[in-house]
């Protein structure tokens, strides 16, 4: 532990203006007029992970963006550990709400991040967590310390749904054979509550077209005497919840398990202050499913959201309009047993059913995949839980997340192994928001604490 | 009646040159970006009625864009005309959707205009009508049989509630005194069946704003847990109608006056084909207030149309976000007797008090104006019908238009005289869509009509 300590304190300025460097590059897969950065992005983690130690590095093309593969075999009878994270990044609109600019990153200190904190996209999510790895690696290499073998799997379409992965995963499970798969993707309670988490939502995201007239109308001459598409549209989406905020597509929650009392009583021990949580927001309450808590609806309770609308005239002024078409982006958080196939199909029906015949709508899915429960009895779990309480001096708390990280099911189908989430962000990072930031502190404890996993994993497993 | 149509059929292709010319300004006075072209169209009003023959042209400044001022005077005895009418233009987006650049005229046939039609943003609104009377002066002036005064009264924002002629028309009232006021600027019913408009709605345009989250959440993270505007949003317009597509907000029917049996019946007499409709926009049915019809709907019954919708991620692909603000403008068309200022503070209060508590709603009057109707015994009104009848040989059908023209109810409280409302156009024009032309034949034989209203107004005023 001193030894990691020592390390990390002496290159820590290196380690910060290497993170600075790689958060340079505007990686955004959702936009096409990015693609060449999200290349030069994938080219820069291959480079990293030769100089951290990999015997062998490769950019393995796929029908998307290319995936990093690397790994450093030390002993084929020693355990496997498979990293896996991404180098692409969320669109960083708007815009105009940075304080400083999304790809020139900055060190600004925060109230919960007195040491400092990097602000970039991508600097928590995944960049930053996924660079603890390299230079974790880099100190175990360096310090002749690494315990096992290890294989580093970095893609690049993670934020629009990792459509290349399945095929990149299914057609090479011999080179990515492992015995567990750790990743740094999402976030803990606190710098002085670690905690791991054990279960991700699942996510269905679909893009709706509503088409009323042929063309726009002048809303004088028509107003009142043809479908609105953006009138009907609003009326549609308000429809898919009750006055209770539970969602009404028929079938939506019929595979959805019920959490005994205990459970629920369990996870309530988490430490949550509503106040906090309002306050940080700046909103007056919170808003959700009736009978559930706050932290019971983003994460144990499947969820409906409109991410995106627009239609008409959104311009300067006013225009006397009624738009031919209305658009809407919507995502569907999903708990375990609830497949995201059948749900969007569950959605699509139910969605085109509520349209008045003076429209047309048109529902195409975007997205998504299949929610995930790791259990907290496995030697992965354990290793995991050992090194935070080494790294934090305090036990770490299971939590069940309401973010997703699609691949994580199909990796368990695929590969047949467990995934742990060692996650050093906070909620409070704005990741997918404007400025996004990753703390210092949280980048440099990430460091110290991997290593320990490795170990703890190692000597669990013998 | 020959002396004008030898004049028209003589200088036709001199009469859509110019026409063209005017059309090639850009004068969107709606955005700012346009500012200079707005001024440069009055400029070449002010030149045309120069050269048409006016005594005195002028510039009158405002505090917004500038009104074109002309007269010719030749016997303060004898009837005054004052013609109203604006040199700005709507918006031409969606672009995209124009077969043909919006502000490049192109002459064009199709199935209702056979002798061909100008395509461009302002064809006919209402660039092509307003200069109808130019040329209409024109011919009067050269061939001496001017038989009246006439004024000149040509705005450049219209298309944004003519913010600036209250306080033109307020300080200019004995410059303006006039006996009625003629406005081309309206539609009519076919080529074979003229109308003159004897109603106009009134109009509250508002914007709304919908904060939520003092910053773009995670959907995953807080998904479920707070108000997400968006749904919030959807969830306020979809409550704006009920079941029967009424109106919502309290108070709103209040002063609506309800025609009786018979005026419906009368109404029901103007030719209509509601499969011809349906087809002409391509919807499979109507849509709009149980127990009217789509005429009515459109004509005698007040609506609420969103015009724009903007919110959350609206680019390429998909963003797992909550945004932070949702955005729409909303337009309501008035009946006589509803005032505007009171609808907008009814909507506002109404509006409001439809957010939850997890959000904050800040609603802003864009602008309106009131109602009016005009009675169809005026001289005005006679005047028109034989001016119609014996240019197409059929008498004239008065119809109550959807559309709003804001200032007419101003210029009678103000000016104390009736407007008449020759329109030229056609709906299916796609006036403020995509699109936008005016008739060949429509704009010719509005020249024609013109001076045969001087003729017969100034007759059965004696």
């Amino acid at each position: 532990m001193d030894n990691i300590k020592n390390y990390v304190g002496q290159n820590k300025d290196r380690f910060i203006n290497e993170l600075i460097e790689l958060l340079k590059i505007p990686s955004v897969s959702a936009d096409s007029a990015y693609s060449q950065d999200v290349i030069n992005t994938a080219d820069a983690v291959k480079a990293s992970l030769e100089k951290a130690g990999c015997d062998h590095v490769e950019i393995c093309e796929t029908p998307g963006y290319p995936i990093v593969y690397g790994e450093k075999i030390i002993d084929k009878n020693l355990p496997t550990i498979l990293v896996y994270g991404h180098y692409d990044v969320q669109p960083a609109d708007p815009v105009e709400l940075w304080t400083s600019p999304p790809f020139e990153p900055v060190i600004k200190k925060t109230d919960l991040h007195p040491e400092g904190a990097i602000f970039a996209r991508g600097a928590c999510d995944d960049k930053g967590q996924m660079y603890m790895h390299v230079k974790a690696l880099e100190y175990m290499v360096q310090s002749n310390s690494l315990p096992c073998n290890v294989k580093f799997m970095i893609e690049g379409e993670e934020e629009v749904g990792s459509p290349s992965l399945a095929w990149f995963v299914e057609r090479n499970q011999d080179k990515l054979a492992n015995d567990v798969i750790l990743i740094s993707d999402t976030g803990m309670i606190s710098n002085t509550q670690p905690s791991i988490t054990t279960g991700l939502r699942g996510l269905s995201y679909v893009e709706v077209e509503v088409t009323g007239p042929n063309r726009d109308l002048h809303s004088g001459l028509y107003g009142g005497a043809v479908a609105n598409p953006i009138n009907v549209l609003a009326k549609m989406i308000a429809q898919l919840h009750d006055e209770n905020n539970h969602i009404t597509i028929p079938g939506f929650y019929d595979k959805v398990e019920e959490l005994t009392r205990d459970e629920r009583d369990e996870m309530a021990k988490a430490p949550f202050s509503l106040d906090a949580y309002k306050q940080a927001l700046d909103i007056q309450d919170v808003y959700g499913e009736a009978t559930y808590t706050t932290n019971e609806r983003n994460s144990i309770r499947p969820t409906l959201d409109v991410n995106g609308i627009w239609g008409g005239y959104t311009g300067e002024g006013a225009k006397t309009v009624i738009a031919s078409k209305a658009y809407a982006k919507i995502s569907m958080r999903l708990v375990p047993a609830q497949d995201w196939n059948e749900i969007t199909e569950l959605f699509t029906r139910h969605f085109t059913s509520l349209a008045p015949k003076g429209v047309r709508v048109k529902v195409t899915p975007h997205h998504g995949g299949q929610a995930y429960v790791t259990p907290i009895d496995s030697v992965g779990y354990k290793a995991a839980a050992l090194a935070y309480e080494e790294s934090f001096g305090i036990k770490p708390i299971p939590v069940r997340s309401g973010g997703s990280i699609p691949i994580v099911a199909l990796f368990e189908k695929e590969l047949k192994s467990k995934t742990i989430m060692m996650g050093f962000g906070l909620d409070s990072d704005a990741i997918h928001s404007p400025n996004e930031h990753f703390g210092i502190f949280n980048y440099l404890k990430g460091i110290e604490t991997i290593p320990l996993f490795y170990k703890h994993f190692t000597e669990l497993s013998k």
